[in-house]
């Protein structure tokens, strides 16, 4: 199961994804694009699709570390060495001294904080947006996409999302096609939304595990029963897995509205 | 044209929206719902409503004035009047200082610090509304969801809009019917993103004539030329709002995905 999900075709698919990164910004009249690139796997790929797509000058990199974390500043030299690699502009924010003013008086709790964080950055990447006419472009993978494993209007709000139809282990996989650095590959994901913030721990499983679970969901049709017989893996994983697909529906949908 | 549309059922519609936020908040498992209450029409009606449809202890308000603007303080005197009639649960955040830092050692521009603004009440509702498990409920309506006359993940960014399928002529008919002070009813529509922002001038055309071309366009599915010969309005003003409708779709959307 592992090698049929990475089995992609590398030259087709980045061509596709440029293609469409091109087609979006022409449709809209824009000027480029905003990314925020945050030193992670698909930020990255992200980042250098969009510029082999539309050119280095039409793609503007948002760097937004908080300060407060430790593994965000050494993310935010990653994303530096990057942004410098491919020539981009960017600019650097560090969004610490913000968050510490919107939570002033307000009651504390990571979990919030976090996902405010990311509402930030995207808040910060609209604005930029605004200023110079360009898109904001996501770079959300599909597995998080699936999962919901994102902030609703937070990472989850851009214009398009390029890569969000790429499981992570395909995002891996093309990484290494386009002779992204290993560091960047081998790097645990995470969204960084507080100290030692881990995707996979938070979760609970491997991106290998999620990724045979979701590609049987949803490239195979696969009903649970079905998944369990195929999988060699602990059934509450795959029960989890399908309950996070479920649960996280309103966060893959435009708000419900009443219909009179 | 006018007569046929504010022509609704009272009862029967504020029935349906309270049914359709009671459904919400108990699918979701809910605690309640945050409200972003601006003093203005639409938030106090879907206010009014909200605390009919679940109670007034699982309504919360945040009231967001920003102190730079002289109006929004006074906006913010009338939500918390509308707060302690309905006697749900507020808190007053003035968002200038917190605006202010965000804004620190970046350019400067109106617009895009108005969407700004949005994206930050967006954020803090969310803020809270993950404090206590509650959902955030949308206040816009159907004339600002079809012409696109909202800030995309700010106002826009909710988890239902229970009064999206009513026109604003529509929804000043509502408040009247639920009895909502005569000074909102009366008050101008306005976004209050910035110092005298006043929605009818930015658009440009009174609601009156907005939800006319709307109307025909929508419910009545006429193409340009049928509503030009229809409606007694310059035909420049008609072509202005389709146009408005068409570019504000990415809006109304999820963001597109690149499908492999």
């Amino acid at each position: 199961m592992l090698n049929e999900i990475v089995d992609i075709n590398h030259k087709k698919v980045s061509d596709k994804i440029k293609d469409f990164i091109r087609k979006k910004v022409e449709e809209a009249s824009a000027n480029g694009v905003v990314i925020g690139l945050s030193g992670g796997l698909d930020s990255t790929v992200t980042c250098y699709l969009a510029k082999e797509a539309i050119g280095p000058e039409k793609v503007l990199a948002l760097i937004m570390p908080n300060s407060n974390l430790k593994d965000s500043l050494e993310d935010a030299k990653d994303a530096e060495m990057i942004a410098k690699d491919l020539r981009i502009s960017y600019k650097k924010i560090d969004i610490a001294p913000k968050l510490e003013e919107i939570l002033k008086d307000l009651p504390k709790e990571k979990v919030a904080a976090g996902n405010l964080s990311a509402r930030l950055r995207m808040s910060l990447l609209y604005y930029y947006a605004n200023l110079s006419n360009r898109l904001v472009i996501g770079t959300g993978d599909k597995s998080e996409f699936l999962i919901g494993y994102f902030t609703k209007y937070g990472d989850g709000g851009a214009d398009f999302l390029p890569i969000a139809d790429l499981y992570k282990l395909q995002v891996r996989e093309l990484a290494k096609y386009l002779s992204i650095p290993q560091k960047i590959i081998q790097k645990s994901s995470s969204p960084r939304l507080w100290d030692e913030h881990e995707a996979e721990g938070e979760i609970g499983l491997k991106y290998e595990e999620i990724d045979q679970i979701l590609y049987c969901m949803i490239e195979k049709n696969m009903n649970t029963k079905e998944i369990k017989s195929k999988l060699n893996l602990d059934e509450r994983r795959i029960d989890k897995v399908i309950s996070m697909v479920e649960k996280s529906e309103h966060k893959r949908r435009i708000p419900e509205i009443c219909i009179l």
